[in-house]
């Protein structure tokens, strides 16, 4: 059976996965068949994620506690897996996920707190099974080049710093599970040029590409 | 500082529960003061929880899976435990609920086997810390009594069968729980009357509020 390709675009704020991703999308575009490829991002994907992600972003009654919005991040994450990624998968195709849940064990784990990251790689392994990215490109920035990115010019204040602790945890997260499942890992230095960025994202995905096309001919 | 009592309510389809928590709201609203106790539904009882219980129910464009429903119900407990039975308990209030972490053990895990018995429990743990009810009744209903009381006096088919052996599953769910967590349960033979069963919840009922009185004082 041909087997298709698995790929994860993470990072934290202001690393420049958005302007990565889009440009990877343009790439896709310009040089796949639309057939061949899905681009997802979480929480979403089918129609009932589409519900969770509007619980988790926009209600307001009783906002999604802490460990309430992690659940509905599983609960969505279950469905596109099971509806959306595994079929795409199984069928050959390549699957680009503007985050996945490495993104879960650096923001609702080290650095929020909610739930210890080995107890969210437990969790994620009993509800999704095996299933990891094949390629997982993590745009490191530390939380100083962050900050002078989203406030250039300007001196930390007491809130601000609190901000850098909380960058630094996200930071923390990622490096721990890049460090876990180092093999998936591609570590991009996000204070590259953007260009610099996506020519290496551009090879690595075409050298991928074609290690698979090898083994699943 | 006042603590309250958490009393929950179990077992299979057809067991009598309903009725039984119907007399139990009767008595509390006939012996009681309405600001002492809470009635609680899972999933439901918060604005959020209620939408997510909506989605569970009535969500059919795609459905929840079975993983995907487990989850929802999980992020509906947490909402609830967080925002109205610890509140309640905490303020020296005697919640009554019909169903709790129990139900997902029996049904989910052991019936329908999405996920191991000891991975819910574990779960949650870690999702409503060591909350437990003080006194769960477990209204305990073998699989063939239950069908007779379903289908009176037909002959089961084979569909039925596959019935039965659900039935039995969430029969040896809930035993398993009820004797690792065996100092809250108080398991009823769910064959006799009505009234003999609820005589024996009253009293029991009564001596726990008594001894939680005399506790607390």
């Amino acid at each position: 059976m041909k087997k298709g390709l698995f790929i994860s675009f993470e990072g934290g704020d202001a690393c420049g996965k958005s302007t990565q991703v889009n440009l990877v999308k343009k790439f896709f575009e310009e040089n796949f068949n639309s057939d061949d490829y899905v681009f997802i991002r979480e929480p979403g994907g089918t129609p009932l994620a589409e519900k969770i992600r509007d619980l988790i972003l926009n209600y307001t009654e009783d906002k999604p506690l802490p460990m309430t919005e992690l659940l509905l991040f599983c609960a969505a994450r279950s469905q596109i897996t099971q509806n959306v990624i595994l079929p795409a998968l199984n069928s050959g195709k390549i699957v680009i996920a503007d985050r996945f849940y490495d993104s879960t064990i650096a923001y609702q784990g080290e650095a929020r707190g909610i739930m210890s990251k080995n107890d969210i790689i437990s969790l994620t392994r009993t509800i999704i099974g095996d299933l990891k990215p094949d390629l997982t490109f993590y745009l490191k920035i530390s939380a100083q080049e962050a900050f002078k990115r989203k406030k250039p010019n300007e001196v930390l204040d007491n809130i601000e710093s609190a901000g850098l602790e909380f960058h630094k945890a996200v930071e923390r997260g990622y490096d721990f599970i890049a460090d876990v499942e180092k093999e998936r890992f591609c570590v991009i230095d996000a204070t590259k040029t953007p260009e610099q960025i996506f020519n290496i994202i551009k090879e690595k995905i075409s050298q991928k590409i074609s290690e698979n096309d090898k083994k699943t001919r």
